[in-house]
């Protein structure tokens, strides 16, 4: 017992000394800090493990679930965090690792992160971070600027108005997409008299008192998913989701978007909302906002744009008008930590109506009384942190001419890639980049001609060993450790056709070079001719 | 022309030089962050202005909605971000800011911080995290066994199992209580011959499905209003959170609890779940979990845990029993960034059953295959930041004696507290605190005399007045700037009594000393006595 006590004295002592002494600046966590100060890609590119260790190993490191009984020195728990959880993480900002929607980072950033988690405000409530909230409205307002471009006089009223706010910051797309349909449902089925408004009363109830028989929300099927996890939460079910077609080029059909409307009508469905993807995720092509938002004027829908990547285009004045129509979109989803170069953790979502929000408004006691300018009244999410801090110093130390640059150098660094893949005789450029994203596969010189003249049953053989061959290259290729590209499936040339597995990358990075996506290719190459199976079974396909 | 071309070139280097270029060690930025290294709460308490400044002052140095048409130097942001935002934010880590859920923070947390920032992990698929999904899931095991306390085989089992994960780390509480209504909105609304289901075909057709009238959730009046916006958002709507009354004690009256449950199956409503709070915001209060546990099994209803703050305080042997059957929830939710002592942005929901997350399990092409031991198949969020390796580096950090010894610590300061209330004579305490939070109000002793043996009226008359001096009270010390505590509005004396305005404080801060609490009355007792006019008012009820 008694030395029970003095472990806890002991213990107590070196509890308040983690809140009170900083880390000595030759301890290991601070020699760290020094060297992400100093070169983050160098630390990144000397901790991270390049090849590939397979999950169930280091699964291993993570295996126990015990709570740790006795505490670990900050020195040797952060070595312990080098070898196991680094060494092993991915290296998401190397220019080579060009699969997903990450990059480098600007490194103002890094410092600011910090100072962001100093000061540890909560956005849920004007008392616990005054300034912070003014600056996430002024964020908010210079974005919808961005996205509608209204007067001077619409943002003097509206963006720091209380019980009022131009959209909401979250932690991420998702979140921001789930944001604008909940306003699309609740505004939809609003009071009226006998009935309280679905946010009252439920879905149930309100089908019931508007008398449909359902509600639709209509996207391409290139759609996200977190549309059905969406329609899933509220309470529309995944059916609600009714996926039109794409055109060759991977955009929203509006010939079948119309008449899939006029068929929804004809059986008491109500379209609730049309969602244009402005960027979808493995493509990153555009729907025809401006048909689209045709169409749902005409059917009296809420018109969402998913702009989660493509967004920040309209940042550059040269490519904008490829997301035209957005500006009469009801709401927009925009992630900053895609292309504006934000930490993991920035998603937006804008509404045309600053009234909008109303409709997914919420009031407690203690905090977000009525008449506050609180943030918490109009989002999703609860307590949050101070996220839009970095976004409003980006907006600013980049400012738009910077982002533009970022956003036309991507594009032009895809369609350059686009070149080298058309160029090489034995890779296909699936989808054309619109935007930074493009898909590719390998496909020999030989089995190229024959695709133009096979039979269907001929191209099906083909294509699963095409299939075959791109998943097995990906997969070596990640492991190798060199570069990553990513893979998805996708109908081989729109509408109706087979979907096929396709190489998919995302140039975002400003760090990658064209020299790295030749390298891409010359690896790529290499790989695909030592699959001699494979090979071999595509040519007894061509001998046959 | 040229010169466009030639301004674009020079941004075009200064642009590339951020994404590569370290800040130089004397630069403001470096400068600051160095300040933050050494003495995080000197930093703060230099730079954040005490003194109460309107929100419509500072709102002007956020009034333009123009997007930045001029890059800024890193150094000449830095400066206008000390002097408009960090100036005007609020010292949430200050030792006298006693009115909020916030804390000082270990500062080892901070480097830490930084380091996750860089390595800028996205937590939604394996491809973009590696060891960062094996690392959370043991986070999540830990923090089940923290609650469930299951064998080794069992964590063994599902720990790391495909398809599956025994709970999700999320930005905050409220996204973890809304998954876990999810959850249980779709597993009562599951697929059966002639329904798929819930998740596919709504709610709507749901209830029609299994010939429910309505749906509903049953939780003390005392409940979060993230649970009223969990309804709201999953269709169910707000009518739908039944709100059962409280005791003296605020804590849920399981005679009526159950008595609602009666009422409802009579009238075809189905009892979905039944929540518990562990920690009330307002009073820290603690719902009897074993009871309401047992009601729930008897109704066959989801149970679920609201713990985001009290959860932590399983880590203490000696208060655990507070929340004694907690491991009889089917779901429960922790707050990371409460009193754990983390960052901003991190919570967690836990299932008691492994399986549950299946509910809401989602799939996509590109990433979350069938499979896959991708986290994002079973969260709210989508692209998540890798916050749980903070959690991880506290838990072995600080240990589970450790976390302890922090929860003893502010139990037994909120006791200190509330003696020093009670001592006093002009001060009433009007809930007593089992965890760290209390409520009290300035009551002159007189009125707390009278206050015993008043009429009703004259109850009401007293109260409206001690609302005002309780109102105007908090107002002055928050803008005074030496401390902070906050107010709410709750029943004066449990069911059924009229709510009054009390002030609120949280003793979670490790650095606040009894001596700093003694100052607040102090600093308390000097505001009261300057209100002459309410003073007076009160006198003259007394003398009447």
């Amino acid at each position: 017992m008694a030395n029970e006590k003095r472990y806890a004295q002991a213990n107590n002592e070196s509890l308040h000394r983690i809140f009170t002494i900083p880390e000595a600046p030759d301890s290991t966590l601070s020699q760290i800090e020094s060297e992400i100060s100093k070169n983050l890609n160098g630390f990144l590119s000397h901790h991270i493990v390049a090849t590939d260790k397979p999950l169930s190993e280091i699964e291993q490191d993570f295996a126990s679930s015990e709570l740790p009984e006795r505490p670990e020195y900050v020195s040797d728990h952060t070595r312990q965090l080098l070898e196991k959880l680094i060494a092993q993480s991915v290296h998401t900002s190397a220019p080579s690792f060009i699969g997903h929607m990450t990059s480098a980072l600007p490194y103002f950033l890094l410092p600011l992160s910090k100072l962001m988690v100093g000061l540890n405000q909560n956005l849920v409530k004007i008392e616990t971070s005054k300034a912070f909230t003014p600056m996430e409205r002024q964020v908010l307002g210079m974005m919808h600027r961005l996205v509608y471009a209204n007067n001077d006089d619409f943002y003097q009223d509206w963006m720091h108005s209380a019980d009022s706010s131009l959209g909401a910051f979250c932690s991420g797309g998702t979140v921001a997409n789930i944001t604008a349909l909940w306003v699309a449902r609740n505004s939809l089925l609003v009071a009226k008299p006998g009935f309280k408004g679905v946010s009252e009363e439920g879905l149930f109830k309100g089908l019931k008192a508007y008398g449909y028989d359902d509600l639709a929300i209509l996207v391409s099927e290139r759609g996200h998913y977190s549309l059905k996890k969406a329609a899933n939460l509220l309470g529309l079910g995944h059916d609600s989701i009714i996926a039109i077609p794409t055109d060759a080029e991977h955009r929203m059909d509006c010939k079948l978007l119309r008449e899939k409307c006029a068929e929804l009508e004809a059986k008491n469905i109500k379209v609730m909302a049309i969602v244009g993807i402005a960027g979808t995720t493995e493509t990153g092509t555009l729907d025809p906002l401006n048909d689209m938002a045709d169409i749902a004027a005409e059917y009296n829908a809420h018109f969402h744009v998913d702009a989660a990547w493509g967004g920040a285009t309209l940042f550059s004045n040269k490519y904008r008008y490829l997301l035209s129509g957005i500006e009469r979109a009801d709401s927009v989803t925009i992630d900053a930590h895609k292309q504006m170069y934000v930490p993991m953790g920035a998603g937006l979502v804008l509404f045309k109506n600053p009234e909008a929000v109303a409709a997914i408004e919420h009031h407690a006691e203690y905090i977000l009384r009525k008449g506050s300018k609180d943030l918490g009244s109009h989002t999703l999410e609860g307590s949050r942190p101070g996220m839009a801090m970095l976004l409003y110093a980006s907006l600013h130390i980049i400012s738009r001419p910077g982002f533009e640059l970022l956003i036309n150098q991507s594009i032009e660094k895809a369609k350059y890639f686009a070149s080298l893949i058309t160029a090489h005789e034995d890779f296909q450029l699936v989808s054309e980049p619109k935007l930074c994203l493009l898909t590719y596969r390998y496909v020999p010189k030989h089995v190229q001609e024959l695709l133009q003249s096979c039979t269907l049953q001929q191209r099906r053989n083909i294509n699963e060993l095409l299939d075959q061959l791109t998943i097995t290259m990906q997969k070596l290729q990640r492991e190798a450790g060199k570069s990553f590209v990513s893979r998805t499936r996708i109908p081989e040339q729109g509408q109706g056709t087979d979907a096929i597995s396709v190489f998919r990358v995302v140039l975002a990075n400003p760090l990658t070079t064209e020299d790295i996506l030749q390298q891409v290719l010359v690896e790529q190459e290499a790989i695909a001719t030592e699959q001699t199976p494979l090979l071999a079974q595509l040519q007894s396909i061509i001998d046959a």
